[in-house]
């Protein structure tokens, strides 16, 4: 049987590389823009037409991949989820999901057996703002809610990460693996630390950066954007990334590409991966993955399905 | 008068090229020796190679510069500060200093008023073990005690960071400066967090990033090399650097780089910058550097110029 997949995985590789273009276009056209007035402008409308850029090219291939006509149901058989990513960076916690006919805010996203394009056009907008060097386009297409394929292209870096279920992950077309590591001592590790309006949030993240560093671990890094972490891992460069308060279209593209490099994959609890918790852990093998779900404190980040 | 140093420069940028290329090699090469054996050796025996490169390359072109025959003091006009940098991660906090007839450990490093080329044969080492994309050559070159001009070549980006004093910074040929952002609540901020023993030190380190988190800045980022970061602030990537504990070789050739660039430098304080006093913070404009020195709390880490 012929992979009913393939096409549409040959059509976001081709379509990320374009987008990834555009961002890098971007960055070089706008550095004054940026650096004199709102950044925050700039990322939006590179935001939107990159979205424009993977939706019409999705559309124009296949008309049938529709937007759900209602959040949370879709009578068609496809449909996408596109967000606009880090939104709540700038505009208060709005996330917004592209509608056929209108765009909801603050509506949930629910994962349904259909077949879903989970797309980040830009994942990580503050690097992106700053031209910090690690800025992705992040697509991964579930099915019957498991990942059947996953692009991360970090287009500063010209990087494109790929993985197809059960035929390995590649980065520029080279097959890459984690490194191996199963001794937490001598892993490099990736997190992010942001500033949390809960100080009760805020205390936990800083004091899982302690108990991590105390291990001791070789060190901790932060790049920024959460897939480029995951590919990270993937490629070696990294032996673990753990990160709460997350979304699917963060994780969905970069879940893929680390687990067919050999990688393990959990929930920050030790328990089983779930795309729409909000929470990770990836690393090089299990031995490690299990000690940083052992040794983080866990706190409350909702889930992308629910409200609120 | 023409330019007495442009000389020593120009072989500087041709043999931190060569450098790099070798740490490439090295990584690519020897990925199957890092995982499965001891990459402690594979860092000592590439430092060693590449300071070897440097050093004799610089010998051959200038006899006369000479290592410091006694440490601390030296009659040639020149002499070399060669360190094995981070050599503290894998060897108990020696420092090593090349001399002509002996390796001394743990000497204190005496930054005279002769020329003096400050060079780390491979800044980031936890980087290169790990294949983390950050590694860099650094070289400065140094007379009565001011920096005339600074090369960083970070060789997994191939990108080469060159100054000289008075003649502006430069990234692979294309002129560089910093954002200009004076607004802090906008900046991207670096620094680094590592283990320490010292519990006093940790608690400050960890209390730091939360203040500089809580200001709040757009971000706060880990990239693991004390030489690109300061040339990430150069070229406009991040707004601000900090750190305490690093060495003067870890800043020499940075430190031109973000100063021609028209970046601030000054000590973690907010007093004048002193390259041999193992801190330091670099930014976009003098009010980020102000508000950071009055934010961050200092800790004491000693001097590269004296004992202990």
């Amino acid at each position: 049987m012929s992979d009913p997949w393939q096409e549409c995985m040959d059509l976001c590789v081709e379509v990320t590389k374009r987008a990834g273009k555009m961002i890098r276009e971007a960055l070089q056209k706008d550095i004054a823009v940026m650096q004199k007035s709102s950044p925050v402008d700039l990322v939006t409308e590179t935001d939107q037409k990159v979205e424009q850029l993977i939706i019409s090219s999705i559309k124009e291939k296949y008309p049938t991949h529709r937007y759900p006509a209602s959040l949370g149901r879709s009578s068609a058989s496809f449909y996408v989820i596109l967000v606009v990513p880090e939104k709540e960076l700038w505009s208060k916690n709005a996330i917004f999901f592209i509608g056929e006919e209108s765009v909801a805010a603050g509506a949930p996203s629910v994962l349904t057996d259909n077949p879903t394009w989970i797309i980040d056009p830009i994942d990580g907008t503050t690097n992106f703002v700053h031209r910090f060097p690690f800025v992705s386009v992040s697509i991964g297409f579930a099915v019957k809610k498991e990942i059947e394929f996953g692009i991360v292209y970090s287009c500063i870096e010209d990087k494109m990460y790929t993985a197809r279920k059960g035929k390995g992950a590649f980065c520029n077309g080279v097959p890459i693996k984690v490194s191996g590591q199963e001794d937490v001592t001598k892993s490099l590790v990736l997190t992010e630390m942001g500033f949390k309006k809960d100080p009760e949030h805020f205390k936990i993240m800083l004091a899982n950066v302690k108990t991590i560093l105390t291990i001791p671990v070789h060190g901790v890094r932060s790049p920024g954007s959460a897939a480029v972490n995951m590919c990270l891992v993937a490629c070696g460069a990294a032996d673990a990334y753990y990160h709460m308060g997350i979304h699917c279209w963060d994780m969905a593209g970069g879940a893929a590409v680390v687990t067919e490099a050999g990688g393990v994959i959990m929930d920050i609890s030790g328990g089983p991966f779930d795309l729409m918790s909000r929470r990770l852990i990836v690393a090089s093998s299990r031995a490690i993955a299990e000690r940083i779900a052992k040794e983080v404190t866990e706190f409350s980040v909702g889930r992308d399905d629910t409200e609120g």
